[in-house]
């Protein structure tokens, strides 16, 4: 099936997540890049939070998506990634310290926004699989953040 | 480009939603009922939430993808639209309340879950723009509830 | 059956709030005045909180449990109110926006705490059926608030 | 004094959750299984949400009050335990991260919920202390969780 | 008593929506544009949120703090606006809905932020009383967001 | 500049959290302290709420601001220390949780409240900064909790 996604990086961003194959993921990233978005995804999976948050800005920022030397840049990357959260944590931010486990595939797209104005902004997509800590005990979540950079 | 998500409904709903061509989004929703899974997907914009729920209640048990006669059906496609609202929200679920508005697809898919076990499961995904009360004055936003029947 | 709760004002004023029979509500209500204690208890049924916390500031204030007069009195009765609507609401302090609304049958208790020492404490106990605005899509919900007064 | 209660799950459960005596709690048990219901109840102490979680559905797996291999069931129960964690926190669903610790009894009861349809629900009842971690300290806190199961 | 709070832009319109006295204000709020800074400050009322954000959100565009054409900055400004809600309602961020109501003064300062960087961060300070609809049963609130522009 | 804020505690005391001079800090502590009021103030830096809550409650009451004997006083510190916390914190009431850190200045102040009636109200203010835990990558963060006491 051919699917042609408006040019949000948003939606660019929850498709990378999703796409589970990661030779698809690949070629995704890559044409986004040839379109002049910078461009991450990876795997992080944990029972707390800080780790998430940890993993993903470190993955950002060895990817050069955001200029890791500059706080603003960071400060737009932690709110995207907490908004993300949200989507996947439905209610309190917590995963371990309520007996919940997260395995979680994230993209991060970052390059102009909807409105015709200079300036980027980033979307961070989180998508995976919630629940308990035993397998086959857990349902899909997913999340999106966006923030002007 | 050819996507093959895993047939998780979550993921299925979410692309459902996000896709923004209706022809596209027909052939996606024909496939998914061709596997047998129940489905229906359309649009809801709105300043305050009550709208958002009881547009997407009636759309899906018009759809028949619940029983509407069933209160059980109808708790868990309510807890399922409140944690999508959750991952668009990001926060407060309020709109017209904190001066923000909502445009939105949503593609609620009903059908055998993960767990190799009988029983449904329903998932419902919300993909579009918040922001402003103002043409322009918005970026994308997403969420998805994933909840047993 | 004998029920012999320990003398909390807590679950006192819960069990009040629980009783379905209004003559048993006003047995266990005039026992509670005859230890002591200032005790109210009624119905209020609404989509929004704002009519509930009002409805129930009134009849408190009515049956002089607080001195309405005393702005921490009413300030400790506040804060018992929304306390107890956590525990109805579980999540969003939200009903009508949210598409949803209670049917409630609420309970006061003011007398000392639990602590040996001077000053009394509040408990508001909240007991009823949320749901669907469509009778018998709902189910029970309840909540308690303490504060010192 | 003879309590009558409507036969509700919820409000049998509270009740469960709050009688003080051990006799009378068993007395109650037994009554709601010969009516047919599936009940557990016990004591969980702790500071930390997960330790709470775990406790409780260990016990209700093992009273077979459902059954722990199947996802959806443990699915419901743990949204009613969460939901009842909502009552007892009443904001941040955090206890020792705040500096606070609870000592509750819990009761569960699983059977036909107020719809007259096929199929059971499940209620979480919270009843205990909370408060700083120093005896005499803390007031009485509860929570309700109603889930289809 | 002389203050010398440092140059810091939260503290500075802090500062500044808590001075009672008018003429005050306008001295603090010249000395901090003759600094270089953008500031605006004035009062709002209101029992519900949506009026509060609008209310403000004109103020800062017609004093020009921000740039009302431009996306990021009226992005930038709404994410301020709220966190500084958050510490005025301390929970959820409803007023009226909850049957309580707000007068606050605001101040709003752009400029430099603390990292050495370039860029313009934006402070939004409130402060005011919060309380029953009725005068003198109320007490203080404030709060502050900060965001990059 | 001489600043003469109206003698509520509230802002007496997010002004003594703000001053960067301790100086300054002891020079309005003293004056608020001839005006009757009981004053205390201090730093406390962490990754966790509980460790702030702890420190905060043991400077209060070793400063005698509060009876470290009396429950109903603990409480209202209590609440009105999670109060200030909202405000720092914004949404989660978490820090290291999701990978941030804190440094604040704390200012209590207990005393009349604004209503002319008899009995104390405590204001408990935070300011300081929030961030990565990596120098430099921070902004200003406050908050005011008011309880009756």
């Amino acid at each position: 099936m051919t699917v042609a996604l408006e040019p949000r990086i948003g939606a660019q961003a929850m498709l990378l997540a999703m796409l589970p194959d990661e030779e698809q993921s690949e070629r995704l990233a890559s044409r986004l890049k040839d379109l002049g978005y910078r461009v991450v995804h990876g795997r992080v999976g944990a029972m707390d939070g800080e780790k998430v948050v940890a993993a993903m800005e470190s993955a950002v920022k060895r990817a050069r998506v955001i200029d890791g030397r500059l706080y603003r840049e960071g400060h737009a990357l932690y709110h995207a990634i907490l908004d993300a959260l949200h989507g996947v944590a439905r209610g309190p931010l917590m995963f371990g310290e309520i007996h919940r486990t997260v395995g979680l595939k994230f993209a991060v797209v970052r390059g102009p926004g909807v409105a015709r104005e200079p300036g980027d902004w980033i979307a961070v997509a989180l998508y995976g699989m919630i629940g308990a800590p035993a397998k086959g005990f857990e349902h899909e979540a997913l999340g999106l953040g966006v923030f002007h950079i």
